[in-house]
């Protein structure tokens, strides 16, 4: 099997001043073509170390892909510390000039040197065009290593491995085959889950292996298939999934790249339903999940942030004595607010958020990580109250994803308190 | 200086199946106790990779952070590969069962066989007790480096550190100091900054580190000041921003911790002003962000998604003329939208989008990417057309943060095309 090692170059990401998405997307993709990512390694803007990384990585790994680095400023190393590594040197090549050229033309702007000195690579390296930025990607083979160094702009990044590098890299390595079926869940902790599922996981083959991935209220269960033909890898995979199905049905949403929000969408489209959002709490989140999903104005009409009281009478219909006699946090409330909504926007369904999300705010009655959701829709109005934690973020995240839940069951008809 | 690397441990990493935040986050905090995280390394649930990567780690490093693969389940390895690389034995500990047991009869759950095996750890380890779960955090101390095994639960990891371990280790190391200055600027391409400082940054002395951290719109300049003396190197740092900001003036928007909606939020609560949003393409992410701030109702009453024409006119008085006649991606929409927004909920601003987020919906006039923002308040609208990306997250990421920074402008009084 390809084994490939990811390393990533910046001393923000070690000083932990950004939040490094590219790693976890490169390392779906590689997955996905049968790529085993075995290792990933961040390093700092720093010569020697960028050059240990790069040895340890070569004894290693098959396949090194490289991201970050090749901004056009003083703090940027990589081409250097690879020339370095390689004992060549960097040389202008004349397609990567062309193109940076003709980005700075095609907008307008003024091109400087810093920009000018994009287009050197190294020069035992193959130029490999970035469609949307001025920094190339290169393509380097040593001693039966494949190097691949790329920008750290994310969509840069991607656009670069999907079209261009991934079939190359397809091309290159003959791949053995690996398949993944994911199993999503909600609302069951991991250890229930495991004691559920127990026998079964004894019982899964040698080439068949499971992990949980707990992320927020939901559990993915990830199935990896290791073998040399797909069809019979899914045929095994999918097997398994069947009899696992029956001990865990009530928790499960969806499989694979299935979100809550795609999952609820995609229901919504075949029922020609529609959904209204009603947050406090969540203060957008739900309606960002929900509008996150492309096509999501098909079902989707809009949906009202009522932070204050005022805004929750004015937009939600809420009542004022609703509010003063049991507050905003409150069961009698949220039936007000999802009630509200939906009948002033006509939505099939309305879901509803409010809660204390914290740091402050909590009461000995009702302290931070309480929270009420509920969801209108044609069979009446659920409601359900949650204790959660004392962090405002996930809170917010939370509550997001057990009101989608509350939503999905609404629509396929499953209690809302299982 | 004390040397730490961060070893993150599971194959749904390295797979891409979740997003690692605690790296980030670890790596924000060691650096601010003055212990540089000199690398940071992911590998999967196998025995073999954990154990080079710890033997790597240790002939580097003074202190390990090990996060990960501590959870009930059989693919949760950590604690028996330890065990292995220290030549030794799980053995439960006592306090620790303790308080898992506890930690059950609270919630009056059952405790599974497999939740009381989370109470062994290795013979040689000191236990950490972790407040909020059932994997307890382990201390090793081996041959003059230290091992921390932690979970991989962001907020069960976040309060060990907090809490016990960080301040553990203040103790424990003799830490030089580091400190960071960070500058935030938005709407300002990085090449162009770099330009615009470069003999400023020539200049820098060779203590003073700078790095530029582009993100979504926003560039943050870095600068890193190592040395002895806290107050020294804060004075210094200062000497340094006092000299770059002339230079970069319309672009800054905050230092260090600050966010765009932080900034807006503490604006607005100083001259007692309030705003609500009105959202078309970003989907209640700018209400989102605006709400992620702690305390944020004193001064945002809330907000409209509105994704219908209809909801466009019923919830924010957009004429239907308008729509028909310029679209809902127009500078007459946008216009509409904010003060509709402004008027009806009586706030002083109002700040509104609405765009083509991709990937379907583009027209020959107004691909994908198509944007307009909008910003109501006491002194008049102002509209910004802007032209983004084919993808739809950076779109909704974009938009969002300039956007923000048109509020922010409104406010300070600053025009918006800057």
């Amino acid at each position: 099997m390809v084994k490939a090692e990811v390393i990533t170059i910046g001393d923000e990401i070690l000083f932990g001043q950004i939040t490094d998405t590219n790693t976890q997307w490169i390392g779906t993709e590689l997955t996905q073509i049968g790529i085993r990512v075995v290792r990933k390694t961040s390093v700092g803007d720093n010569e020697s170390d960028i050059l240990s990384a790069l040895a340890e990585a070569e004894a290693r790994a098959d396949l090194i892909l490289i991201t970050g680095g090749l901004g056009p400023t003083k703090d940027d190393i990589t081409k250097k510390t690879l020339c370095k590594y390689f004992d060549t040197e960097l040389i202008i090549n004349e397609d990567a000039l062309a193109f940076i050229t003709d980005f700075f033309v095609k907008r307008g702007r003024e091109m400087t040197q810093l920009n000018r000195q994009q287009a050197a690579i190294p020069a035992n390296a193959e130029y490999i065009k970035n469609a949307w930025g001025t920094a190339p990607a290169t393509w380097i083979a040593h001693q039966g290593t494949i190097f691949v160094s790329m920008p750290g702009v994310p969509f840069e990044m991607k656009n670069l491995m999907t079209k261009r590098i991934l079939p190359k890299l397809q091309a290159f390595f003959e791949t053995p085959v690996i398949y993944h079926k994911i199993i999503k869940t909600v609302g069951i902790g991991e250890s229930f889950l495991a004691e559920k599922i127990e026998d079964w996981e004894d019982a899964l083959p040698p080439h068949i292996k499971l992990a949980y991935l707990p992320h927020f209220g939901q559990v993915r269960l990830r199935l990896t298939a290791t073998g040399s033909d797909l069809p019979t890898l899914q045929a095994q995979a999918q097997a398994q999934v069947d009899a696992v199905l029956p001990l865990i049905e009530n928790g499960v949403f969806g499989f694979d790249t299935d979100e809550l929000e795609t999952v609820i969408g995609d229901l919504l489209k075949v029922r020609n339903q529609s959904v209204v959002t009603a947050e406090s709490c969540t203060g957008g989140y739900v309606s960002h999940l929900i509008t996150k999903v492309p096509g999501s104005s098909a079902y989707f009409f809009g949906g009202i942030v009522a932070y204050s009281y005022e805004m929750k009478m004015a937009e939600l219909d809420v009542k004022q004595a609703t509010l003063t006699n049991f507050g905003a946090v409150s069961e009698e409330t949220i039936r007000e607010m999802a009630e509200g909504a939906k009948t002033r926007f006509g939505s099939t369904y309305a879901v509803a958020t409010s809660g204390i999300a914290g740091p402050d705010g909590g009461t000995p009655d009702k302290p931070v990580g309480t929270v009420w959701i509920g969801c209108a829709g044609p069979n009446g109005t659920v409601t359900r109250k949650l204790t959660l934690t004392n962090f405002r973020e996930t809170n917010i995240q939370l509550t997001a994803t057990y009101a989608l839940n509350m939503l999905r069951k609404a629509i396929i008809g499953q209690p809302a308190n299982v």
